[in-house]
Protein backbone atom coordinates (compact mmCIF):
# COMPACT_ATOMS: atom_id res chain seq x y z
CA UNK A 1 0.00 0.00 0.00
CA UNK A 2 0.98 3.43 -0.91
CA UNK A 3 1.20 5.70 2.20
CA UNK A 4 -1.54 7.66 0.69
CA UNK A 5 -3.37 4.26 1.03
CA UNK A 6 -2.57 4.24 4.80
CA UNK A 7 -3.57 7.40 5.19
CA UNK A 8 -7.20 7.21 3.39
CA UNK A 9 -7.19 4.03 5.23
CA UNK A 10 -6.74 4.83 8.88
CA UNK A 11 -9.37 8.21 7.84
CA UNK A 12 -11.90 5.96 6.91
CA UNK A 13 -11.44 3.50 9.52
CA UNK A 14 -11.68 6.85 12.24
CA UNK A 15 -14.56 8.13 10.73
CA UNK A 16 -16.45 4.94 11.39
CA UNK A 17 -15.40 5.09 15.19
CA UNK A 18 -16.46 8.82 15.25
CA UNK A 19 -19.67 8.11 13.66
CA UNK A 20 -20.28 4.95 15.86
CA UNK A 21 -20.38 7.58 18.55
CA UNK A 22 -22.05 10.41 16.88
CA UNK A 23 -24.81 8.30 16.03
CA UNK A 24 -27.47 7.00 18.80
CA UNK A 25 -27.17 3.61 19.56
CA UNK A 26 -29.86 1.67 18.35
CA UNK A 27 -30.94 0.11 21.48
CA UNK A 28 -32.28 3.85 22.44
CA UNK A 29 -35.50 4.73 21.51
CA UNK A 30 -36.88 5.56 19.20
CA UNK A 31 -35.26 1.95 17.86
CA UNK A 32 -35.76 1.63 14.29
CA UNK A 33 -35.10 5.25 13.46
CA UNK A 34 -31.49 4.97 14.58
CA UNK A 35 -31.09 1.48 13.49
CA UNK A 36 -31.93 2.71 10.36
CA UNK A 37 -29.77 5.90 10.90
CA UNK A 38 -26.97 3.88 11.62
CA UNK A 39 -27.76 1.32 8.42
CA UNK A 40 -27.61 4.42 6.00
CA UNK A 41 -24.92 6.28 7.54
CA UNK A 42 -21.88 3.93 8.27
CA UNK A 43 -20.17 1.52 7.06
CA UNK A 44 -19.87 2.52 3.55
CA UNK A 45 -18.45 5.00 0.80
CA UNK A 46 -14.65 6.34 0.38
CA UNK A 47 -15.57 9.06 2.82
CA UNK A 48 -14.10 11.43 0.20
CA UNK A 49 -15.79 14.50 1.48
CA UNK A 50 -14.15 13.55 4.85
CA UNK A 51 -10.58 13.23 3.42
CA UNK A 52 -10.81 16.52 1.97
CA UNK A 53 -11.24 17.74 5.30
CA UNK A 54 -8.49 16.22 6.83
CA UNK A 55 -6.73 16.69 3.67
CA UNK A 56 -7.22 20.58 4.01
CA UNK A 57 -6.66 20.44 7.88
CA UNK A 58 -3.29 18.97 7.34
CA UNK A 59 -2.32 21.84 5.29
CA UNK A 60 -3.81 24.58 8.02
CA UNK A 61 -2.71 22.60 11.09
CA UNK A 62 -6.10 22.35 12.40
CA UNK A 63 -6.97 20.04 15.36
CA UNK A 64 -7.54 16.86 15.03
CA UNK A 65 -10.82 16.63 17.06
CA UNK A 66 -11.88 19.84 14.85
CA UNK A 67 -11.37 18.48 11.65
CA UNK A 68 -12.88 15.16 12.61
CA UNK A 69 -15.94 16.77 13.79
CA UNK A 70 -15.99 18.68 10.67
CA UNK A 71 -15.76 15.81 8.62
CA UNK A 72 -18.40 13.64 10.58
CA UNK A 73 -21.15 16.78 10.39
CA UNK A 74 -20.22 16.92 6.65
CA UNK A 75 -20.30 13.09 5.68
CA UNK A 76 -23.77 12.93 8.05
CA UNK A 77 -25.04 15.70 5.38
CA UNK A 78 -24.15 13.67 2.25
CA UNK A 79 -25.71 10.57 3.82
CA UNK A 80 -29.15 12.09 4.76
CA UNK A 81 -28.34 13.53 1.03
CA UNK A 82 -28.52 9.96 -0.59
CA UNK A 83 -30.85 8.83 1.66
CA UNK A 84 -33.78 11.22 0.45
CA UNK A 85 -32.17 11.00 -2.91
CA UNK A 86 -32.58 7.38 -3.59
CA UNK A 87 -36.26 8.13 -2.52
CA UNK A 88 -39.41 7.14 -5.19
CA UNK A 89 -40.48 10.24 -5.20
CA UNK A 90 -36.63 11.58 -6.34
CA UNK A 91 -34.69 9.24 -7.92
CA UNK A 92 -35.99 5.52 -6.89
CA UNK A 93 -32.42 3.73 -6.31
CA UNK A 94 -33.20 0.27 -5.24
CA UNK A 95 -29.58 0.40 -4.47
CA UNK A 96 -26.59 2.36 -2.46
CA UNK A 97 -23.01 0.85 -2.14
CA UNK A 98 -23.97 -2.38 -3.29
CA UNK A 99 -26.34 -3.07 0.01
CA UNK A 100 -30.02 -1.75 -0.41
CA UNK A 101 -30.87 1.54 -0.17
CA UNK A 102 -32.51 3.13 3.23
CA UNK A 103 -35.78 2.48 1.81
CA UNK A 104 -35.45 -0.89 0.61
CA UNK A 105 -34.19 -1.78 3.98
CA UNK A 106 -36.48 0.18 6.10
CA UNK A 107 -39.69 1.88 4.39
CA UNK A 108 -40.36 4.98 2.84
CA UNK A 109 -41.80 6.75 5.89
CA UNK A 110 -38.47 5.24 8.21
CA UNK A 111 -35.86 6.71 5.48
CA UNK A 112 -37.79 10.34 4.98
CA UNK A 113 -37.35 10.42 9.29
CA UNK A 114 -33.47 9.57 8.95
CA UNK A 115 -32.59 11.57 6.24
CA UNK A 116 -34.07 14.48 8.86
CA UNK A 117 -32.46 12.94 11.63
CA UNK A 118 -28.90 12.64 10.02
CA UNK A 119 -29.07 16.50 8.90
CA UNK A 120 -30.18 17.40 12.36
CA UNK A 121 -27.37 15.61 13.91
CA UNK A 122 -24.97 16.92 11.51
CA UNK A 123 -25.42 20.15 12.85
CA UNK A 124 -25.32 19.06 16.02
CA UNK A 125 -22.31 17.73 15.78
CA UNK A 126 -20.56 21.11 14.89
CA UNK A 127 -22.30 23.20 16.96
CA UNK A 128 -20.82 21.16 20.16
CA UNK A 129 -20.52 23.72 22.46
CA UNK A 130 -16.29 24.03 22.99
CA UNK A 131 -15.74 21.63 20.28
CA UNK A 132 -12.99 25.25 19.11
CA UNK A 133 -11.32 27.24 21.16
CA UNK A 134 -13.03 30.23 19.07
CA UNK A 135 -16.91 30.17 19.38
CA UNK A 136 -17.15 32.92 16.93
CA UNK A 137 -15.55 31.30 14.04
CA UNK A 138 -16.99 27.87 15.41
CA UNK A 139 -20.70 29.60 14.54
CA UNK A 140 -19.03 30.43 11.08
CA UNK A 141 -18.17 27.22 10.30
CA UNK A 142 -22.15 26.25 11.09
CA UNK A 143 -23.00 28.58 9.09
CA UNK A 144 -20.61 27.93 6.23
CA UNK A 145 -22.22 24.42 6.50
CA UNK A 146 -25.80 25.36 6.25
CA UNK A 147 -25.27 27.48 3.33
CA UNK A 148 -23.29 24.56 1.54
CA UNK A 149 -26.47 22.67 2.26
CA UNK A 150 -29.49 24.54 1.90
CA UNK A 151 -31.79 25.61 -1.28
CA UNK A 152 -28.84 27.50 -2.47
CA UNK A 153 -26.32 24.90 -2.34
CA UNK A 154 -26.67 21.41 -2.18
CA UNK A 155 -30.08 20.65 -1.83
CA UNK A 156 -30.84 23.56 -4.47
CA UNK A 157 -28.75 21.53 -6.97
CA UNK A 158 -30.83 18.63 -6.40
CA UNK A 159 -33.93 20.88 -7.23
CA UNK A 160 -32.31 22.08 -10.36
CA UNK A 161 -31.41 18.44 -10.95
CA UNK A 162 -35.21 17.85 -10.79
CA UNK A 163 -35.84 20.52 -13.09
CA UNK A 164 -33.30 19.53 -15.63
CA UNK A 165 -34.57 15.91 -16.10
CA UNK A 166 -35.68 15.66 -20.17
CA UNK A 167 -33.70 18.84 -21.10
CA UNK A 168 -31.39 19.63 -23.37
CA UNK A 169 -28.66 21.08 -20.47
CA UNK A 170 -25.44 22.81 -21.94
CA UNK A 171 -22.26 22.36 -20.37
CA UNK A 172 -22.60 26.03 -18.41
CA UNK A 173 -25.97 24.85 -17.21
CA UNK A 174 -24.63 21.48 -16.44
CA UNK A 175 -21.89 22.76 -14.44
CA UNK A 176 -24.48 25.18 -12.19
CA UNK A 177 -26.16 22.17 -11.87
CA UNK A 178 -23.14 20.54 -10.13
CA UNK A 179 -21.41 23.45 -8.53
CA UNK A 180 -24.63 23.43 -6.49
CA UNK A 181 -25.52 19.40 -5.88
CA UNK A 182 -22.42 18.18 -5.43
CA UNK A 183 -19.67 20.87 -5.77
CA UNK A 184 -21.41 22.69 -2.68
CA UNK A 185 -20.69 20.23 -0.24
CA UNK A 186 -17.44 18.94 -1.27
CA UNK A 187 -15.79 22.85 -1.09
CA UNK A 188 -17.07 22.84 2.13
CA UNK A 189 -15.48 20.10 3.68
CA UNK A 190 -12.28 21.24 2.27
CA UNK A 191 -13.14 25.14 3.89
CA UNK A 192 -13.90 23.37 7.35
CA UNK A 193 -11.16 21.22 7.30
CA UNK A 194 -8.94 24.61 6.73
CA UNK A 195 -11.36 27.14 8.46
CA UNK A 196 -10.91 24.95 11.69
CA UNK A 197 -7.61 26.50 12.49
CA UNK A 198 -6.71 28.24 15.25
CA UNK A 199 -4.43 30.78 13.13
CA UNK A 200 -6.41 32.02 9.75
CA UNK A 201 -4.35 32.24 7.24
CA UNK A 202 -6.40 33.84 4.16
CA UNK A 203 -3.43 32.73 1.32
CA UNK A 204 -4.36 28.90 1.80
CA UNK A 205 -8.23 29.29 2.81
CA UNK A 206 -8.28 31.24 -1.46
CA UNK A 207 -5.67 28.13 -2.06
CA UNK A 208 -8.19 25.42 -0.35
CA UNK A 209 -10.90 27.17 -2.02
CA UNK A 210 -9.80 27.27 -5.67
CA UNK A 211 -8.55 24.01 -5.17
CA UNK A 212 -11.98 22.51 -3.66
CA UNK A 213 -13.78 24.07 -6.28
CA UNK A 214 -11.87 22.69 -9.60
CA UNK A 215 -11.77 19.00 -7.54
CA UNK A 216 -15.28 19.19 -6.98
CA UNK A 217 -16.21 19.63 -10.69
CA UNK A 218 -13.48 17.00 -11.23
CA UNK A 219 -15.31 14.67 -9.19
CA UNK A 220 -18.64 14.95 -11.28
CA UNK A 221 -16.88 15.03 -14.06
CA UNK A 222 -15.26 11.44 -12.99
CA UNK A 223 -18.55 10.08 -11.57
CA UNK A 224 -20.08 10.74 -14.85
CA UNK A 225 -17.11 9.04 -16.95
CA UNK A 226 -17.80 6.13 -14.51
CA UNK A 227 -21.58 5.56 -14.76
CA UNK A 228 -21.18 5.85 -18.87
CA UNK A 229 -18.24 2.86 -18.28
CA UNK A 230 -18.57 0.91 -15.43
CA UNK A 231 -21.36 -2.08 -14.86
CA UNK A 232 -23.49 -2.42 -12.10
CA UNK A 233 -21.37 -4.68 -10.23
CA UNK A 234 -18.08 -2.14 -9.79
CA UNK A 235 -20.22 0.58 -9.20
CA UNK A 236 -22.55 -0.68 -6.94
CA UNK A 237 -25.44 1.11 -8.23
CA UNK A 238 -27.64 1.03 -11.39
CA UNK A 239 -25.02 1.63 -13.96
CA UNK A 240 -25.91 4.01 -17.04
CA UNK A 241 -29.43 4.87 -14.76
CA UNK A 242 -28.77 8.33 -15.47
CA UNK A 243 -28.17 8.66 -18.96
CA UNK A 244 -31.48 5.91 -19.24
CA UNK A 245 -33.45 8.83 -17.16
CA UNK A 246 -32.25 11.27 -19.65
CA UNK A 247 -30.20 13.02 -17.31
CA UNK A 248 -27.33 15.16 -18.99
CA UNK A 249 -24.14 14.49 -18.38
CA UNK A 250 -20.90 15.86 -18.93
CA UNK A 251 -20.43 12.27 -21.16
CA UNK A 252 -23.85 12.96 -23.08
CA UNK A 253 -22.76 16.40 -23.47
CA UNK A 254 -19.34 16.59 -24.10
CA UNK A 255 -18.27 13.03 -25.32
CA UNK A 256 -15.84 10.51 -23.52
CA UNK A 257 -12.85 11.50 -25.02
CA UNK A 258 -13.51 15.25 -24.46
CA UNK A 259 -14.74 14.76 -20.63
CA UNK A 260 -11.55 13.16 -19.93
CA UNK A 261 -9.71 16.01 -21.11
CA UNK A 262 -11.86 17.92 -18.48
CA UNK A 263 -11.70 15.95 -15.97
CA UNK A 264 -7.74 16.14 -16.55
CA UNK A 265 -7.47 20.18 -16.92
CA UNK A 266 -9.73 20.71 -13.51
CA UNK A 267 -6.98 18.09 -12.15
CA UNK A 268 -4.47 20.71 -13.25
CA UNK A 269 -6.20 23.37 -12.27
CA UNK A 270 -6.62 22.12 -8.62
CA UNK A 271 -2.62 21.67 -8.01
CA UNK A 272 -1.67 24.78 -9.51
CA UNK A 273 -3.73 26.70 -6.34
CA UNK A 274 -1.62 24.56 -4.12
CA UNK A 275 1.97 25.50 -5.95
CA UNK A 276 3.18 27.68 -2.94
CA UNK A 277 2.93 24.87 -0.65
CA UNK A 278 4.85 22.30 -1.50
CA UNK A 279 5.24 19.04 0.71
CA UNK A 280 2.53 20.81 3.43
CA UNK A 281 -0.20 20.37 0.57
CA UNK A 282 0.99 16.90 0.06
CA UNK A 283 -2.88 14.88 0.97
CA UNK A 284 -4.49 17.85 -1.02
CA UNK A 285 -2.11 16.62 -4.36
CA UNK A 286 -2.60 12.93 -3.85
CA UNK A 287 -6.51 13.28 -3.18
CA UNK A 288 -6.74 15.36 -6.41
CA UNK A 289 -5.32 12.53 -8.06
CA UNK A 290 -7.22 10.04 -6.24
CA UNK A 291 -10.25 11.54 -7.59
CA UNK A 292 -9.54 12.06 -11.02
CA UNK A 293 -8.25 8.84 -11.73
CA UNK A 294 -10.51 6.72 -9.75
CA UNK A 295 -10.59 3.67 -12.19
CA UNK A 296 -9.21 4.95 -15.63
CA UNK B 1 -58.84 43.38 20.65
CA UNK B 2 -57.70 42.36 24.24
CA UNK B 3 -54.35 43.72 24.99
CA UNK B 4 -52.96 39.59 24.24
CA UNK B 5 -54.80 40.07 21.10
CA UNK B 6 -53.05 42.86 19.84
CA UNK B 7 -49.70 41.54 20.89
CA UNK B 8 -50.02 37.89 19.10
CA UNK B 9 -51.22 39.89 16.11
CA UNK B 10 -48.12 42.16 15.90
CA UNK B 11 -46.12 39.07 16.10
CA UNK B 12 -47.65 37.10 13.66
CA UNK B 13 -47.58 39.67 11.16
CA UNK B 14 -44.03 40.45 12.34
CA UNK B 15 -42.94 36.76 11.31
CA UNK B 16 -44.57 37.02 8.10
CA UNK B 17 -42.28 39.68 7.79
CA UNK B 18 -39.07 38.03 9.28
CA UNK B 19 -39.44 34.93 7.53
CA UNK B 20 -40.21 36.97 4.47
CA UNK B 21 -36.53 37.93 4.73
CA UNK B 22 -35.16 35.23 5.74
CA UNK B 23 -36.46 33.09 2.62
CA UNK B 24 -34.74 33.10 -0.44
CA UNK B 25 -36.94 35.31 -3.17
CA UNK B 26 -39.23 33.47 -5.52
CA UNK B 27 -37.45 34.46 -8.27
CA UNK B 28 -34.08 32.99 -7.22
CA UNK B 29 -32.88 29.89 -8.55
CA UNK B 30 -34.10 27.02 -7.95
CA UNK B 31 -37.09 29.46 -8.61
CA UNK B 32 -39.85 26.02 -7.99
CA UNK B 33 -38.10 25.12 -4.86
CA UNK B 34 -37.92 28.80 -3.30
CA UNK B 35 -41.55 28.95 -4.39
CA UNK B 36 -42.68 25.99 -2.57
CA UNK B 37 -40.80 26.62 0.14
CA UNK B 38 -41.98 30.35 1.00
CA UNK B 39 -45.69 28.57 -0.10
CA UNK B 40 -44.95 26.08 3.10
CA UNK B 41 -43.77 28.43 5.17
CA UNK B 42 -45.42 31.96 5.19
CA UNK B 43 -48.76 32.70 5.09
CA UNK B 44 -50.45 30.31 8.07
CA UNK B 45 -51.14 29.67 11.30
CA UNK B 46 -51.11 30.76 14.72
CA UNK B 47 -47.57 30.84 15.36
CA UNK B 48 -47.57 29.30 18.44
CA UNK B 49 -43.93 28.57 18.85
CA UNK B 50 -43.08 32.10 17.99
CA UNK B 51 -45.55 33.11 20.56
CA UNK B 52 -43.53 31.47 23.08
CA UNK B 53 -40.30 32.34 22.55
CA UNK B 54 -41.86 36.20 22.41
CA UNK B 55 -43.38 35.69 25.60
CA UNK B 56 -40.30 33.94 27.16
CA UNK B 57 -37.92 36.60 25.98
CA UNK B 58 -40.14 39.12 27.22
CA UNK B 59 -39.78 37.69 30.70
CA UNK B 60 -36.00 37.73 30.72
CA UNK B 61 -35.88 40.97 29.04
CA UNK B 62 -34.24 39.32 25.44
CA UNK B 63 -33.10 41.39 22.95
CA UNK B 64 -35.84 41.23 20.08
CA UNK B 65 -33.51 40.38 17.40
CA UNK B 66 -32.77 37.29 19.15
CA UNK B 67 -35.75 36.79 19.97
CA UNK B 68 -36.65 36.83 16.44
CA UNK B 69 -34.33 34.60 15.30
CA UNK B 70 -35.03 32.48 17.85
CA UNK B 71 -38.68 32.08 16.97
CA UNK B 72 -38.50 32.25 13.04
CA UNK B 73 -35.78 29.31 13.54
CA UNK B 74 -38.23 27.61 15.71
CA UNK B 75 -41.21 28.12 13.02
CA UNK B 76 -38.95 26.97 9.71
CA UNK B 77 -38.60 23.55 12.06
CA UNK B 78 -41.91 23.34 12.30
CA UNK B 79 -43.25 24.28 8.72
CA UNK B 80 -40.63 21.76 7.70
CA UNK B 81 -41.79 18.88 9.78
CA UNK B 82 -45.48 19.39 8.79
CA UNK B 83 -44.44 19.39 5.14
CA UNK B 84 -43.11 15.79 5.56
CA UNK B 85 -45.29 14.69 7.91
CA UNK B 86 -47.95 15.27 5.24
CA UNK B 87 -46.42 13.49 2.46
CA UNK B 88 -47.94 10.40 1.09
CA UNK B 89 -45.33 7.98 2.94
CA UNK B 90 -46.02 9.40 6.10
CA UNK B 91 -50.03 10.77 7.21
CA UNK B 92 -50.37 11.74 3.52
CA UNK B 93 -52.66 14.53 4.33
CA UNK B 94 -53.92 16.59 1.15
CA UNK B 95 -54.93 20.33 3.43
CA UNK B 96 -52.74 22.04 5.40
CA UNK B 97 -54.30 25.27 7.12
CA UNK B 98 -57.11 25.00 4.52
CA UNK B 99 -54.95 24.85 1.42
CA UNK B 100 -53.33 22.10 -0.54
CA UNK B 101 -50.44 20.93 1.44
CA UNK B 102 -47.29 21.08 -0.03
CA UNK B 103 -46.87 18.56 -2.01
CA UNK B 104 -50.54 18.42 -3.35
CA UNK B 105 -49.48 21.98 -4.46
CA UNK B 106 -46.24 20.90 -5.70
CA UNK B 107 -45.02 17.27 -6.09
CA UNK B 108 -43.42 14.60 -3.88
CA UNK B 109 -40.31 15.54 -4.81
CA UNK B 110 -40.48 19.05 -4.15
CA UNK B 111 -42.19 18.68 -1.18
CA UNK B 112 -39.09 16.68 -0.34
CA UNK B 113 -36.69 18.99 -1.05
CA UNK B 114 -38.78 22.08 0.95
CA UNK B 115 -38.24 20.46 4.07
CA UNK B 116 -35.24 19.54 3.74
CA UNK B 117 -33.80 23.21 2.64
CA UNK B 118 -36.55 24.53 5.61
CA UNK B 119 -34.50 22.65 7.91
CA UNK B 120 -31.38 24.08 6.95
CA UNK B 121 -32.71 27.39 6.90
CA UNK B 122 -33.48 27.10 10.28
CA UNK B 123 -29.87 25.98 11.64
CA UNK B 124 -28.39 29.01 8.81
CA UNK B 125 -30.92 31.86 10.57
CA UNK B 126 -29.79 30.75 14.16
CA UNK B 127 -26.16 30.25 13.47
CA UNK B 128 -25.71 33.77 11.75
CA UNK B 129 -22.67 35.57 12.91
CA UNK B 130 -23.10 38.37 15.31
CA UNK B 131 -26.40 37.50 15.96
CA UNK B 132 -25.75 36.90 19.77
CA UNK B 133 -23.26 39.43 21.29
CA UNK B 134 -21.68 36.17 23.00
CA UNK B 135 -21.24 33.95 20.71
CA UNK B 136 -20.74 30.23 22.73
CA UNK B 137 -23.96 31.16 23.98
CA UNK B 138 -25.19 31.55 20.27
CA UNK B 139 -23.79 27.55 19.76
CA UNK B 140 -25.41 26.58 22.40
CA UNK B 141 -28.45 27.73 21.16
CA UNK B 142 -28.13 26.28 17.83
CA UNK B 143 -27.17 23.12 19.84
CA UNK B 144 -30.25 23.29 21.87
CA UNK B 145 -32.84 23.68 18.41
CA UNK B 146 -30.97 20.48 17.03
CA UNK B 147 -31.14 18.42 20.16
CA UNK B 148 -34.90 19.46 20.25
CA UNK B 149 -35.11 18.65 16.56
CA UNK B 150 -33.40 15.20 15.95
CA UNK B 151 -34.11 11.61 16.47
CA UNK B 152 -34.06 12.27 20.52
CA UNK B 153 -36.68 15.27 20.04
CA UNK B 154 -39.41 16.14 17.11
CA UNK B 155 -38.51 13.57 14.83
CA UNK B 156 -37.72 10.73 17.04
CA UNK B 157 -41.30 11.65 17.88
CA UNK B 158 -42.50 11.17 14.31
CA UNK B 159 -40.94 7.65 14.51
CA UNK B 160 -42.44 6.59 17.85
CA UNK B 161 -45.76 7.75 15.99
CA UNK B 162 -45.32 5.71 13.33
CA UNK B 163 -44.78 2.61 15.32
CA UNK B 164 -47.58 3.18 17.46
CA UNK B 165 -50.26 3.33 14.75
CA UNK B 166 -52.76 -0.01 15.17
CA UNK B 167 -50.66 -0.63 18.46
CA UNK B 168 -52.91 0.09 21.98
CA UNK B 169 -50.60 2.86 23.81
CA UNK B 170 -50.89 3.80 27.65
CA UNK B 171 -51.30 7.49 28.70
CA UNK B 172 -47.58 6.93 29.39
CA UNK B 173 -47.18 5.61 26.46
CA UNK B 174 -48.85 8.44 24.53
CA UNK B 175 -47.39 10.99 26.69
CA UNK B 176 -43.41 9.68 26.01
CA UNK B 177 -44.47 10.16 21.92
CA UNK B 178 -46.04 13.87 22.79
CA UNK B 179 -42.97 14.52 24.78
CA UNK B 180 -40.91 14.11 21.95
CA UNK B 181 -42.95 14.87 18.96
CA UNK B 182 -44.38 18.29 19.84
CA UNK B 183 -43.21 18.81 22.92
CA UNK B 184 -39.81 18.63 22.31
CA UNK B 185 -39.91 21.76 19.48
CA UNK B 186 -42.20 23.99 21.82
CA UNK B 187 -39.89 23.18 24.58
CA UNK B 188 -37.36 24.73 22.50
CA UNK B 189 -39.53 27.98 21.56
CA UNK B 190 -39.64 29.05 25.10
CA UNK B 191 -36.08 28.22 26.49
CA UNK B 192 -34.65 29.50 23.18
CA UNK B 193 -36.57 33.13 24.08
CA UNK B 194 -35.33 32.82 27.54
CA UNK B 195 -31.70 31.73 26.65
CA UNK B 196 -31.24 34.59 24.36
CA UNK B 197 -31.18 36.67 27.09
CA UNK B 198 -27.59 38.78 28.04
CA UNK B 199 -27.53 37.72 31.43
CA UNK B 200 -29.02 34.38 32.26
CA UNK B 201 -31.06 33.87 35.43
CA UNK B 202 -31.00 30.45 36.47
CA UNK B 203 -34.26 30.52 38.38
CA UNK B 204 -36.17 32.15 35.19
CA UNK B 205 -34.64 29.63 33.22
CA UNK B 206 -35.98 26.57 35.40
CA UNK B 207 -39.93 28.55 35.29
CA UNK B 208 -39.86 28.60 31.79
CA UNK B 209 -38.48 24.91 31.52
CA UNK B 210 -41.37 23.79 33.92
CA UNK B 211 -43.66 26.11 32.02
CA UNK B 212 -43.08 24.56 28.52
CA UNK B 213 -42.86 21.17 29.33
CA UNK B 214 -46.56 21.68 31.17
CA UNK B 215 -47.89 23.29 28.22
CA UNK B 216 -46.37 21.68 25.27
CA UNK B 217 -48.06 18.71 26.96
CA UNK B 218 -51.72 20.43 27.04
CA UNK B 219 -51.27 22.13 23.83
CA UNK B 220 -51.57 18.07 22.25
CA UNK B 221 -54.20 17.13 24.65
CA UNK B 222 -55.90 19.77 23.51
CA UNK B 223 -55.20 19.47 19.69
CA UNK B 224 -56.49 15.89 20.34
CA UNK B 225 -60.00 17.07 21.80
CA UNK B 226 -59.90 19.80 18.97
CA UNK B 227 -59.66 16.69 16.23
CA UNK B 228 -62.41 14.82 18.20
CA UNK B 229 -64.85 17.89 18.39
CA UNK B 230 -63.91 19.81 15.35
CA UNK B 231 -65.51 19.61 11.96
CA UNK B 232 -63.28 19.55 8.42
CA UNK B 233 -64.10 23.00 8.34
CA UNK B 234 -63.21 24.41 10.81
CA UNK B 235 -60.12 23.11 11.77
CA UNK B 236 -58.64 23.13 7.92
CA UNK B 237 -57.34 19.92 8.07
CA UNK B 238 -59.29 16.39 7.89
CA UNK B 239 -61.40 15.98 11.33
CA UNK B 240 -61.37 12.85 13.21
CA UNK B 241 -58.15 11.37 10.82
CA UNK B 242 -56.37 10.67 13.81
CA UNK B 243 -59.28 8.25 15.56
CA UNK B 244 -59.65 7.19 11.95
CA UNK B 245 -56.39 6.09 11.30
CA UNK B 246 -56.44 4.00 14.38
CA UNK B 247 -53.80 6.38 16.09
CA UNK B 248 -53.97 6.77 19.87
CA UNK B 249 -54.97 10.15 20.76
CA UNK B 250 -55.59 11.43 24.66
CA UNK B 251 -59.60 11.22 23.54
CA UNK B 252 -59.40 7.72 22.94
CA UNK B 253 -57.33 6.28 25.94
CA UNK B 254 -58.86 9.19 28.59
CA UNK B 255 -61.55 9.70 27.21
CA UNK B 256 -63.10 13.59 26.22
CA UNK B 257 -63.99 14.44 30.17
CA UNK B 258 -61.05 13.37 31.71
CA UNK B 259 -58.78 14.46 28.55
CA UNK B 260 -60.62 18.21 29.78
CA UNK B 261 -59.50 17.82 32.99
CA UNK B 262 -55.95 16.72 32.04
CA UNK B 263 -55.65 19.79 29.99
CA UNK B 264 -56.92 22.01 32.87
CA UNK B 265 -54.08 20.27 35.42
CA UNK B 266 -51.25 21.08 32.65
CA UNK B 267 -52.74 24.44 32.20
CA UNK B 268 -52.77 24.92 36.04
CA UNK B 269 -49.26 23.22 36.52
CA UNK B 270 -48.05 25.46 33.64
CA UNK B 271 -49.25 28.99 35.60
CA UNK B 272 -47.79 27.79 39.40
CA UNK B 273 -44.04 27.92 37.79
CA UNK B 274 -44.79 31.73 36.76
CA UNK B 275 -45.87 32.62 40.57
CA UNK B 276 -42.52 34.29 41.21
CA UNK B 277 -43.04 36.34 38.35
CA UNK B 278 -46.31 38.47 38.43
CA UNK B 279 -45.92 41.09 35.82
CA UNK B 280 -42.76 40.14 33.75
CA UNK B 281 -45.17 36.68 33.46
CA UNK B 282 -47.94 38.23 31.56
CA UNK B 283 -47.46 37.31 28.06
CA UNK B 284 -46.51 33.78 29.08
CA UNK B 285 -49.90 33.68 31.49
CA UNK B 286 -52.02 35.12 28.64
CA UNK B 287 -50.33 32.33 26.33
CA UNK B 288 -51.09 29.55 28.53
CA UNK B 289 -54.48 30.07 28.47
CA UNK B 290 -55.14 30.67 24.89
CA UNK B 291 -53.10 27.34 24.45
CA UNK B 292 -55.83 25.39 26.54
CA UNK B 293 -58.86 27.35 25.75
CA UNK B 294 -58.48 27.67 21.86
CA UNK B 295 -62.06 27.12 21.19
CA UNK B 296 -63.68 25.34 24.24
Amino acid sequence: MTDFQVWAGNIQERMEQVLDSILPAAEISPRRLHAAMRYAAMGGGKRVRALLAYAAGDLCDTRPEIVEAAAAAVELIHAYSLVHDDMPCMDDDDLRRGKPSCHRQYDDATALLVGDALQTLAFQTLSSPGLHPNAARQLEMVQLLTIASGSRGMAGGQAIDLESVGKALNQTELEAMHIHKTGALIRAAALLGAYGAEQLDSDKMRAVDVYAQSIGLAFQVVDDILDAEADTATLGKTAGKDAHANKPTYVTILGLKRAKELAAELHANALSALKDYGDQAQRLTQLAQYITHRSF
